[in-house]
C-alpha cells in the first residue's frame, strides 16, 4: 500500500475536529497545520505562538509572521496564506498533500495554481479517528457521566414539581424547558463539562428531534431529554437521551416507550465488528413497523422513526461512523450511539440513547443510567 | 454595476455565520441554502424540515429526501449532494453562484465538473453584513450588557476575597481562574447569554492573549477579564475586556494600566467613517512606543502591543472588519471593538476593550462599564 500523502489542514479546531485530533490543542481562529515525514508542524501567529508551543502538541511550531515575511520576499507584497504554504512546502521538500473534503475552496484553488498537488481524503482525513483507544473510550465515558449529572437534575426537579392543572410548578413558578435546561447545563458545567443545545422538549415539540424545547413543560406528556456534554479536560463528548413523563401516562404512551426501549435493546444486541450498520437500522425499522408504528412523510415533515439509529461519538458529537440507511460496516473499536426513537404529533416523542464501543464479539457499554421514565 | 450572482452556501450555521446571516435559523449539521431571484431557498432533511419551516426564515424549504431521490433518478444511485445541487440549479434555471472562500473544496470541484460556474466572494459573501442595522446594534449592546453581568461577578468576588500571603481566599477556598470563570459564565447564562472561553488570566498567564487562565489567581497581579457572550435570543455577541488587580499595585503596573487606557481613548477618538483602520492602529503603536512600551519578538513569542487594535463584532465574535496593520477603511455603521493591550512577562498584561459603532462624524458607544481596576 502506498504511504498516504501528508495531511494539510487550514481551519480552526472548533469547526474541524480533525485538526484537534491531529494537534490536540484548541485554537479558535483558522491556522495551518501539516505533516512532514511523520512530524506534526503548525504555523501560529504571535497571539497563539507561546501557548501552542508550551502544550507540546506539535513537534514544531513556526512563526506566522516570519513565514509571511518570507512569502512576501519570494512572491511580492501581495503574498497571502497560499504563498506562505508554498514556501513551507518547498522548505520541507513536499509537493503533495491530502486535504479534508471541506478544505477551503479558494485556498485549494490558489495552492493548485502554485503547483501543489492536493488529494481529497474522500471521507476521513484520519481514518484511524473512527477507532477509539482505551483512553478515548474512557474520556467518552466521562462525557456520559456528565450527561447523567444532567438526568439526575431533571429527575430531581420533576419529582419535586407539583401538578396544577396543565402546569408543572417548581419552586412556585411554572417549570419551562428553558429553566430546566439552565439547571442541567449549570450542574454539568460545575462538574467540568460543557453542555450546549441540550434538548428538553415535551409533547409535540419533541416530534422535531432537533427542537430544543421552549415554554412550559406539561404534566402527563412525554418529555425527551437529550444531553451531549463535552468533557472539557479531554475534549470528548458524551451523548445520551432519556424520556420522562411527570404524572400519569396513557396506555398508548406506555406502549410506545416500551417499544422504543425494546428496539434499542435489539439493536444493541446486533452490534458487532463487521456487521453492516444498515442491517441494524433496517431491523429497528422492521421492529417498529411490525409493532404498528409506521414511518411516513407528510406536508409538515415526517412521523415515526425519522432519524438514523446511531452515529459515531468522540471529539465531535457527530463523529465519523453511522448506523443508518447507508451501508457501512461497523469496525472494532468504533464508538457509536444507539438511539431509536418514535415521533407522532398528538402522542409525542420518545427516544432512548446510549453509547457502546464495538468489539469483535459484540459491544461494551460506555453509558449507564436507569430507564425509569414515569415520575409521579 | 452587474447584479451579483446568487449566493450558494453549504455549511452549518455554527461554522459559518454568513449562513446564519442569510437564513436566521440555527442548524448544526451541514445543509444547503441558496438565493434565486431574491428568494431564499434551503433544503432540509426530515430531522430539521418542520422546525426550519416554522421559523419562516427561508422563503422556501425543500425536502432533502425528495431532491436526493430526484438526483438519483437523473444521475444514478451514486448521486450525492453535488448532483442534488445540479438538479436544483436546473429547476431554478441558475447556472452560476457566488460562494464563500471557505466553501468545501471537494463539493466545489464536483459542482464545477457538473457544469456550474462558481465565483469566490473574495472576502465577504454578504458585504452588507459589515454594516449593522439599528436592531443589530441593539442586539450587540445586549451582548455587552451580558458581559457587564460578568464583570460585576468578578468585582464582587475580588472584593470579598481575602489576601493570605500569595493566595486569594474566597469562601474559605483558594480562588482560581476556573472557579471565577464558572461563576461568570453561569451568571451570564442565567440572564440569557452564552459565554464561552471567557478569559480570566492573571500575572504572566495574561501575556498570552488567548490563554484562558488556570490555577490560583494571585494578589497584587494584574488580572485580565475578557468576556464575549452570545445573546441567545438574537445570536449577536458582546465583547469587552477589563483589567483588575486585587491588593496593592506597583507603580509600574499603575503606569501601564493608565497608558493602555489613554491609548484606548485616543484610538476611539480617531474612529470615523472613511478613516483607515491602519492609521488608528499605527497611532496606538506610536503612543505605546513613545511611552517606552516597545513591541518586540523573542524566541518565546512577542511582548508589547502584540495584537490588532480592534475587530468587527456581530453574529461572530470576530466579524468582518479589522483595525490592524492591514489597510482597511472604516465604514459608517460598522461595529468594532477598540482593545489596545500591553503584555510583558514579569509585569503582566493589561487590556481595555469596548465596542463602538462607526458614524459619519465619529462613533457611538455600544458598551459601558467603569474602568475601576484596583480592588483592595
Amino acid at each position: 500500500m502506498p504511504t498516504p500523502l501528508p495531511p494539510l489542514l487550514y481551519a480552526d479546531t472548533r469547526a474541524n475536529p480533525d485538526l484537534l485530533y491531529f494537534g490536540r490543542v484548541e485554537v479558535h481562529d483558522p491556522f495551518l497545520a501539516f505533516g512532514a515525514r511523520g512530524r506534526k508542524i503548525t504555523v501560529q501567529g504571535a497571539l497563539e505562538f507561546g501557548r501552542v508551543k508550551r502544550t507540546g502538541a506539535f513537534d514544531t511550531v513556526l512563526s506566522r509572521e516570519e513565514w509571511m515575511e518570507r512569502a512576501r520576499r519570494d512572491f511580492g507584497p501581495k503574498a497571502s496564506v497560499a504563498e506562505m504554504i508554498a514556501c513551507l512546502a518547498q522548505a520541507h521538500r513536499l509537493r503533495a498533500f491530502r486535504v479534508n473534503d471541506d478544505f477551503p475552496a479558494a485556498l485549494y484553488t490558489k495552492l493548485r495554481a502554485l503547483g501543489l498537488r492536493l488529494e481529497f481524503a474522500n471521507g476521513l482525513l484520519f481514518p484511524e479517528r473512527e477507532i477509539k483507544t482505551p483512553a478515548e473510550a474512557a474520556a467518552i465515558r466521562e462525557g456520559n457521566r456528565l450527561a447523567c449529572v444532567g438526568f439526575k437534575v431533571v429527575e430531581d426537579v420533576l419529582r419535586r414539581a407539583r401538578i396544577k392543572g396543565r402546569t408543572l410548578l417548581f419552586q412556585q413558578k411554572p417549570l419551562t424547558s428553558e429553566r430546566l435546561i439552565f439547571l442541567v447545563e449549570t450542574a454539568i458545567k460545575e462538574q467540568g463539562g460543557d453542555a450546549r443545545d441540550t434538548i428538553i422538549a415535551g409533547g409535540d415539540q419533541a416530534c422535531d428531534p432537533h427542537e430544543r424545547g421552549s415554554g412550559p413543560l406539561r404534566p402527563h406528556e412525554l418529555i425527551i431529554v437529550d444531553i451531549f456534554p463535552r468533557h472539557q479536560a479531554s475534549g470528548y463528548h458524551g451523548d445520551m437521551t432519556r424520556t420522562y413523563l411527570k404524572g400519569r401516562p396513557r396506555e398508548v404512551q406506555r406502549r410506545m416507550v416500551a417499544t422504543v426501549r425494546t428496539a434499542q435493546l435489539a439493536a444493541t444486541r446486533l452490534i458487532r465488528a463487521g456487521v453492516d450498520g444498515r442491517d441494524i437500522h433496517q431491523a429497528v425499522h422492521a421492529t417498529f413497523t411490525e409493532a404498528g408504528y409506521e414511518t411516513r412523510r407528510d406536508a409538515n415533515g415526517a412521523v415515526g422513526f425519522i432519524h438514523g439509529t446511531g452515529h459515531g461519538l468522540g471529539l465531535a458529537v457527530h463523529d465519523p461512523g453511522r448506523i443508518g440507511p447507508v451501508s457501512a460496516k461497523l469496525q472494532a473499536g468504533a464508538v457509536v450511539t444507539v438511539e431509536p426513537g418514535l415521533y407522532y404529533p398528538g402522542l409525542g416523542g420518545c427516544r432512548w440513547e446510549d453509547v457502546v464501543q464495538v468489539t469483535a464479539t459484540g459491544s461494551r457499554p460506555l453509558s449507564r443510567h436507569p430507564y425509569r421514565w414515569e415520575i409521579r
